[in-house]
């Protein structure tokens, strides 16, 4: 083992760069040389490559994105693709590759790994948080603060007004953010993906908050995979309910932002955790934290098990919300 | 003169409770008492008064929101509930009444005081800045800084990937926060209510950002009098610009947020100046601060006359965007 | 089981609002009234009671401090102090109390419960996060983020001029802030009270890293029992390392700010969780999260046992920073 | 006019890279082409220069600090510094040199504009705001919306305990910063340079508002020539008033952190109007804002004439503060 790589992949999460820096750190200690690959899967295949070192990771720890950038790449799902993805690897010694990302990358990761004589540990950074095998994602702690600084800032208006909010946040397949986010808040209703919609009893219940002289009411809507989804809701709810309503749509700036000091002791912990499971052969796993303590999850199983909701968090949400 | 009544109305905005405090402060020392009331004009006719002494105004200079409360009245634009409003004023003695609110609240305050023997004072309080009279409203300071911390959430995601995004801020009639906080948050495209929108010219530039080799591009997108109106127009762009877009509508969490010290110093000195407005009989005038200086203008001008966009900010705008 | 007391007590710490709110509801819900005690111990003593039903604790979720005060009592250390906070009690029908604090607090506590008759839960806040019996306490997420914020904007000075900076943080006998919010921040050297402080070999690693060209260097410090200690360690330093250098103590301000989403959520989970405590007869201990699930730990224990730092922190300590 | 160079001197501020950005972009637009001098005037004494394109102030507009550093140069100070520094200038073609700085700043460029033909522009970038010529200079806001986030957050501490706090702020011969902040921040005592120190009066007052029932007291105190002064006022008071009392230092983290839109909409302004000024032949001249138009003061004015503290604030500070 002489030389490890490591790439970014799919959407970018506040706390990438801080475990670029943990992994570059850790790598260097222990002798290897790093090579960083630009802009995901698709640099992998064209051989965009740069060199890390101590000083290329310097001032990134804060830094929301990633240096390393980070696309979708149609191209790698093609054999033609990891043929060349492996060429690169191959034509510059890079011995083991560390690949930052959810769902997406280590679905590709599993495959390229079966066809492909190939070291790779995976770190999850996403902030939908729905990979299963870590309790916490890279990136998550920072979304719901960016939610929670959002739902704050409506409360300010919606206890001047009386009026009924509709916010908006990220959430593709499941709820995580927009549960978290919306106990933090404090608000009345929060919509997710795991539970089915009923704009009938939705509307019950904020007619009740209505009578029950609420001066404002916010409801947190995961986007599920229509983003914009909010609008129709809005408008669904309203023949039902004689309430003006407003929307905010948050979109990528929850992805956007300083990490928050959780999602960086996460990257920095799991970055030198991803170098180490390189260096004692638990390759074809992911790197994550499971109540406190490193776990290893085969990448078939990050994306085929469905990771569960909190169940402390959905067993008091009726307490804390209405 | 023996008692005021302050009222907050229209839109809230960030700074109208340092706003209240200074009031407050300021008419207690002159020896006058000071009532509240409640959810503007609506309160006003309704009656909904509360006392406020220093023990109410504690704590919230950095409050976003009003402690008073706001609603829209379109009771307030009928004979019968301008009288009613009359009867309260008279009913409880207050002698002259501080209106802290935007364009509607001034326009409604000059047929009011038409018709009815009765001091009013205004203080422009609105995110949007559109009032003449003024160069800053309370609120639009933390508004821009708002729509600012978006922008530079998505871009950091936008140097990440290599993508297109519009932010829709607020802005009714005038593109004043779009226009600030676009400069500020040096963004490639500014589309505003004062300049005609060409999808085919936008389309172009964003073309040429794109061969240009820039990672990201934003487009910030005033509301206009339709919000949501950025996914038409993403949506038209789409089908000339061969680049993926996203949408992020801020709405309403732009009202809200603690206010930023400009705010809070404006909302303070115009606290201020409103009661020594009363006090020096400089009734039927909105203070305001033009060039650095106290100015007062007669209710009719804050709305009739169009404020134009700062010069030196539109002069600069090519300079500083693309 | 018809009425629940809550108090905070100690050094308030961020979320104790949105604990007291979760209690509240829970309470409420299982058919409980409850009563506030104003100014923790010492209001107990002298009865400074108020009742907390729905609207007492809307929106307080994201509020810092606590709505209920809290002050240090000596008076509650001796035995006619205990002896009159019982007797409030007895005569306001309090059948059981939440306490909301840190060691000091649960201290108290044990005593109290020893000698009289009355059921006691504990709930950890403090931003020290020094208590046994829980991995995080109540506002030592939102302590971290407000010490990391000081240390990312000392970081943008330190690295336009070479100097070297002592950032100051809490910490009374422990080391868990500075730790955490040293590996977060990247700084290069973290003084705890668990270390022993060595100056000479602090400034020959100081030399090393002005040597290798570092353009700025961060040195975060608990303050231990010596609040401004940072001001001789600088001093001691100075005369053995030719570099300017600056000092920042945060001090109390690191008590303040809105709770983040990681507090609010610990706060909720932990209110639940003590209201529950209570109805299952589970008196006499402190309610807290040990890898992600509940914890029960008799009073006694969350002061007398020691509570280690993260070892898997302290592990990657040297990896990180430097 | 061939080739314009920019260097940042002085204390760095927020805002710097704003300024350079604009200032980059007019010099490019106008067929200039730009160099960037390191480290203040040390970097133009050692000749340490670099290309200053588009590409170069890429994603820099939000960034605290500077990217061209800044130091404090005594060499620049002597006959053989200058003739170093001007031989740099020579040998690189630099026609006109702008200059981001403050007092100490101007103060050398005067001398070094009267012995050597060399055409010089002024913008002012200091925290303290206390260059004549400007009403605000870069980084200004942004520091006080830092201190007043401080003391925000100690407010949140300050009523729930009842204690004394002094907050210590930047400022060396000018209060400024206090005095905005302080206003803004609604807080009890200001104490700034321009004002002597009584601290028997202060006590005296300090005594009242603990008796007036104030739950929490803050002193903003400016550090003038003595950094860590507040520790001595504190222990003052303390002969004098039966309180407890914290002191916080906020140091450097005042001068970090990403610029305030007011700030870059400043920084930007003159970044325009400082190339501008190149172009028109206004060398030896400081380009600032006053009353809200541009304005030129020659070097030796900003530093020699006393800007006074804006008389609007002063006049209310007694009814907005105690």
């Amino acid at each position: 083992m002489k030389r490890v790589g490591i790439l970014t992949s799919g959407g970018d999460a506040p706390g990438m760069n801080a475990c670029i820096r943990a992994a570059v750190r850790t790598a260097l200690d222990n002798g290897l040389e790093v090579t960083g690959i630009r802009r995901g899967f698709s640099g992998l295949i064209n051989g965009e490559l740069c060199r890390l070192d101590r000083r290329a990771i310097r001032n990134i720890v804060h830094r929301g994105g990633t240096i390393l950038e980070t696309t979708r790449s149609p191209e790698f799902e093609t054999q033609e693709g990891m043929a060349r993805a492996y060429q690169t690897l191959d034509r510059s010694g890079i011995d083991a590759l560390v690949l930052i990302g959810g769902e997406g990358t280590f679905r590709g990761a599993g495959v390229f790994e079966e066809e492909f004589d190939i070291t790779l540990v995976g770190v999850p950074g996403t902030i939908d948080n729905d990979v299963y095998g870590t309790d916490y994602c890279i990136g998550f702690d920072t979304a719901i603060n960016c939610a929670l600084g959002a739902i704050d800032r409506i409360r300010d208006t919606a206890s001047s007004h009386e009026r009924l909010f509709f916010l908006e946040v990220m959430g593709h397949h499941s709820g995580f953010l927009a549960l978290e986010s919306g106990i933090a808040g404090g608000v009345e209703e929060i919509l997710i993906p795991e539970y089915p919609l009923n704009i009938d009893d939705l509307s019950t219940r904020l007619q009740e908050y209505l009578k029950a002289g609420k001066s404002g009411t916010i409801v947190v809507v995961a986007e599920g995979n229509r983003p914009g989804i909010s609008y129709q809701i809005a408008s669904a709810v309203k023949k039902k309910v004689d309430m003006e309503s407003r929307v905010c749509v948050l979109g990528h700036l929850q992805r956007g932002g300083s990490p928050t000091a959780r999602d960086r002791i996460l990257a920095s912990t799991l970055g030198v955790a991803a170098i180490q499971a390189v260096l004692e052969g638990r390759e074809g796993n992911m790197v994550g934290e499971v109540k406190g303590d490193l776990s290893y999850t085969c990448f078939k199983d990050t994306w085929q098990k469905k990771k569960p909701l909190p169940a402390g968090l959905t067993s008091i949400l009726r307490l804390l919300s209405e």
